[in-house]
């Protein structure tokens, strides 16, 4: 076989077939500025506008806190743009050590390891975990996030059963029905990104007591937006003892980059000591990982922006609500808006850009269900009352009345 | 189960078999000082001390490049810390536009395509490349580099030949035994990083040639360093267009951080519309991507740095050869000093860092097979003679007579 022509015929097809599906992604060059956050410059060929984005998950706007960005300046003019190795090859700095004890005690755990990404983090502890002992049955909820089931994927040998999305009698009839000497672990998410709803940690917690389960939380979406020291919903709801693994993302609601795990120091020792997602790749940059802590410590002092986003997550929510709009309700800082279609829900967010100056990323298959395709909104402590108007009355007019109720999910 | 308990046990057994072996790593804690590169300074309890490091990967120092760090402060200054969003997600700036055209250009292709890591643009690409037909077989370099073999291994349904490292016979043998009708890749490295040495990379574009297979060559080790403008050995023997897809890294002869793909636009194109890697996760921060822009238009104009490096590399071998040390031999940029041992070379090189202020990472299983642990050292273009001469003085001191010699390999 020729293998290039034969694979570029199916690389074509496959791309064409998303076309034809709506379901292709362009990425819009969006410029973020960083003392007007909300407001980017759009790029295109034809010129530069500028717009307001309703869909980063920079949640707090921490990557424009002036201690983050100076932290970031002075990290680069001090120690360089990069690690220059990897973590064991001279790539260790003392931000990098001084970062994982503000994470271990952000979480209240002895340990904590940094990784390239959040999405590292889920791969590389996941898969490491499972893999440590023979015969392990992974429990996992069913809107668990492509990272965390890529870890599962990758460890040889593992059991998947999944439970029905964050309910309780599925999961503990499927531990009942589990062999009782086998190793168990049940992996599931605080907020869930697409739907914005929440999980009921302690409850999990009780029937991973019962049944001898490890747990592993993702707080990727909850980390420096939730509890009092923006710990995220383990530490709001006061369970992050029970939880064994806890995951988050400096990228989000820390609005820089990286990811982590946190929790025992021997266990998070032994996934330092083996995971090929950590040996195997340079370290963050010194300045990453600078400002990534000056983010921390600012949420961690400071409630203002936590608070500021509840308050914003609540007006846009009532305003949508009073015009009839339908989002899909929660209890949690992410809004979505059902669409229901996949071509329909980039035309809707096209609409918005080109018409009414405002960026909301349509979200298809496979980031969610075909049928659930749709558009999700973030209010940050920076989206003002006028921005929440606009956005609303844009909505209005792009949001054709056949758009799929909420009653059709 | 317990699982807690079992897994807590076997991590501390895990843990204290390394220990026992040698083969725990303690990242060394190293500040690196952007204006005095090689320099760094030593963090331990005991206090601070300055070192001289010979197993930067930061391989010409662009990491303090001023070009590079004024990107990096000025892209810090004008658009924040983090890009806010994935790449589909709000996360595409006009910079990661322009880095990936750069990239694309750098090696000849019509396309290009970052990744958060190089260790993830080889997992995430390979694989997809891999999932793309029914029946893949890739044919590996028994030297691959961990992060070819996760993307491997993390593809379903592959068949996985490996091949006698840099052996066309045994290469062309395989190739010959396998059915004809079957997709293959073969996917190579160009310069080795733990040994050095260069694949012969137009024979094996013959071979896949012959064979209709499709060609993937990792350039980690070569990028930046390699070629009239930066484009690695297949720029400098000119076979970039013989493969198919190139892959490199932004974090070491660039300086900076990220990793990324090259080749034909539509190829790239398939990758990035379907590849978890890059579809669920936080694109690279702005001020990387510009620092590493700026790397690599520099690198791409200037060829000093690169000149300097194979002037300070000859220097190096020759005086570790004129002081009789075990060196591996090769063609590269890459010296290893052969030890033999695990617990040896972890002495050896505490006895450099705490006798002669000389910071070398032992390397061992499994990073390298058991039996062949080495000093890996490279001379940047930052390396005096000074330095040189102080570092074959102090290996000889700590170098036992009886570190297994070359010809024991
Ligand atoms: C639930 C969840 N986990 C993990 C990740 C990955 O985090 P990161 O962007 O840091 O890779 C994401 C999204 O990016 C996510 O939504
Ligand atoms: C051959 C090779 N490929 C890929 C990588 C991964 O690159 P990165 O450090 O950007 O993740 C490395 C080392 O880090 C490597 O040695």
């Amino acid at each position: 076989m020729q293998t290039r022509a034969t694979l570029l015929a199916h690389a074509r097809d496959t791309l064409g077939a998303m076309r034809r599906e709506g379901r292709y992604r362009e990425f819009a060059h969006l410029e973020k500025l960083a003392g007007r956050f909300p407001v980017y410059r759009w790029h295109r060929p034809e010129g530069v506008r500028e717009v307001t984005v309703w869909s980063s998950n920079d949640y707090l706007g921490m990557g424009n806190h002036p201690a983050v960005l100076e932290a970031a300046a002075r990290a680069v003019a001090e120690h360089g743009a990069g690690a220059g190795g990897t973590r064991n090859i001279s790539g260790t700095s003392p931000i990098h050590a001084a970062l994982e004890a503000e994470l271990a005690s952000l979480h209240g755990k002895s340990g904590a390891l940094l990784f390239g990404s959040g999405y590292i983090a889920n791969d590389a502890a996941i898969s490491t975990v499972l893999e440590a002992l023979p015969g392990f049955i992974v429990f996992s909820d069913a809107k668990n996030h492509a990272s965390m089931i890529a870890g599962m994927r990758h460890a040889k040998g593992v059991t998947r059963v999944i439970w029905k999305h964050n309910d309780l009698a599925d999961l503990e009839a499927k531990l009942a029905a589990a062999p009782a000497e086998a190793p168990k672990l049940i992996a599931f998410e605080s907020v869930y990104s697409m739907d914005g709803d929440i999980a009921p940690i302690h409850a999990i917690c009780d029937l991973a007591e019962r049944y001898g389960a490890l747990t592993y939380l993702d707080e990727v979406h909850a980390v420096g937006l939730y509890g009092a020291g923006g710990g995220g919903i383990s530490e709001r709801d006061a369970a992050a003892h029970r939880i064994d693994l806890i995951e988050g993302t400096l990228a989000k609601g820390f609005g820089v980059f990286g990811g982590y795990v946190a929790g025992e120091a021997d266990l998070v020792d032994f996934i330092r000591s083996v995971a090929g997602g950590l040996i195997f790749t340079t370290a963050l940059p010194p300045s990453v990982s600078a400002a990534a802590l000056a983010s921390v410590r600012a949420l961690k002092q400071d409630p203002a922006r936590r608070e500021a986003l509840a308050g914003r997550a609540a007006a846009l929510k009532a305003a949508l609500d009073a015009a009839g709009l339908p989002r899909i309700p929660g209890p949690s800082h992410i809004v979505p808006v059902m669409v229901g279609e996949a071509e329909l829900c980039r035309q809707v967010a096209r609409r918005l850009l080109e018409e009414h100056n405002l960026y909301a990323t349509p979200i298809n298959y496979p980031t969610v269900p075909r049928g659930t395709e749709r558009l999700r909104l973030c209010a940050t402590p920076f989206h003002t009352d006028a921005m929440i108007a606009d956005l609303v009355r844009a909505l209005k007019a792009v949001l054709p009345a056949r758009a799929v109720p909420l009653a059709a999910e």
